[in-house]
């Protein structure tokens, strides 16, 4: 069956930090003149889905605000499917997960009241310290479940640099709980699911184009999606080579500037 | 062979917080008393061995310096014997840690040239952030030497609560950086086998009394001393039931108060 629709990772895929990647916003332009949807799916847990918006929209890529993914939105989506609505929750991360909980009406505590959280959310916190670990971890010990937005461990900036992610976070809570999270972004097909019943797709119509095999690769293999790798942002060739099977790649592309001329027109 | 020496550990075994534990003082005196060497074997990275004496001293357990043996010194030590002396390091940690190094007369690189780092050397830090996290990250991929003074989860306070222990922050920067660290401090042997040479005595000689089973007993284990679990601490009775061999205490008591009655006087 052929492709109907595109996902693309956010980082180190259409750009890096503030810089978009070369050939990247006129390959997704292509792909949609062709008729491809085109949705972008971030585990990235720091911005709204309207700062992604804003974001693409600031670099020349129109996006509506239905195409876009975020670790924290699909949280939000989960936590509202369980019943958590109008529910506590102490948040260990930045402006991405606070405001898409408040959303779906959930309550935030905050540092004083940690310790009345139902649950405990945790994604990328730039002004992460170790009282939060500590608040995070007597939240959870007295009883709140332990819910992961994302567990990548680093992400791609400009100049070729990388950043610890989520997941580094994650881990300190983890060890300091002795017990795993919920997790809820890539490689978790939960959201992932959501986009190709959005996209009116079968999976294998569905082509997941990231930079991580861990995520990005794993959750389209996982629900049988056709999997890329670009190797403009964490994992290299070698990498992929040398992947268990369930994370590697169909294939493997430099750029997303080389999908147009790979995914010729259909109609 | 009989008992020649015991290794207290300190947080859960001699005292929570600030509080020491009912007895404790007292049977450690009773030991001394008896003619057994007593040493003293903290994973606890935050405080200098002299903090401790004073610390020890303040709850009337007198103490020599050179019957303490904490994780900071132990790595000292080590780095030293690794001819990293002169050498500079990156700290992601506290007083005992920076007071330790320095006095081997390693070079601490602060917040601007953490990138110069040929060491980082990471322990409990109660002023850890994203910031700290992302230097030491930056360093270790430009090839500093990643050294863990210990992975211990937790830490037990006053009242029964327990805190973050410098495993949390060790684990966060182990998934930033995609590799596991070299441990100095308990389960390591390094120290201990210290321990037991400056007290003359064949590890079986020694008696190790602990509350973690995955460094206290896991280390007495290792080099053949006797293992004796205290529930004053981490563990509990069912989690040293459950433990695989090597973790499993040979002895278990409620509190070291009971070892004087144990180990009658020998002389």
């Amino acid at each position: 069956m052929s492709v109907k629709a595109f996902v693309f990772d956010l980082d180190g895929v259409v750009y890096r930090g503030k810089q978009p990647l070369p050939g990247a916003v006129q390959a997704i332009e292509t792909l949609r003149q062709s008729g491809y949807q085109v949705y972008f799916f971030t585990n990235n847990s720091s911005k709204t889905r309207e700062e992604y918006v804003e974001k693409l929209g600031g670099m020349g890529l129109r996006c509506d605000i239905n195409h876009i993914m975020t670790s924290s939105y699909a949280t939000a989506l989960y936590l509202t499917e369980n019943g958590a609505k109008s529910k506590k929750v102490y948040v260990v991360g930045m402006k991405g997960i606070r405001d898409e909980l408040t959303r779906v009406g959930m309550q935030i505590v905050e540092d004083d009241n940690f310790a009345e959280a139902d649950f405990v959310v945790v994604g990328i916190d730039k002004n992460f310290t170790y009282d939060k670990l500590t608040k995070a971890q007597q939240a959870i010990l007295a009883g709140a479940e332990f819910i992961a937005t994302n567990r990548d461990a680093t992400f791609p900036m400009e100049n070729g640099r990388i950043l610890p992610g989520g997941g580094t976070i994650v881990a300190a809570i983890e060890v300091a709980v002795g017990r795993a999270p919920i997790l809820i972004g890539k490689p978790s097909t939960y959201a992932m699911q959501k986009l190709v019943t959005v996209a009116s797709a079968d999976p294998s119509q569905v082509a997941i184009a990231g930079d991580r095999l861990d995520t990005d690769i794993l959750v389209a293999n996982r629900i049988g999606a056709l999997s890329i790798l670009v190797l403009t942002g964490i994992a290299t060739r070698e990498d992929a080579e040398l992947a268990p099977p369930e994370m590697r790649p169909r294939l493997i592309v430099e750029s997303i500037s080389e999908l147009p001329g790979l995914f010729a027109k259909e109609s």
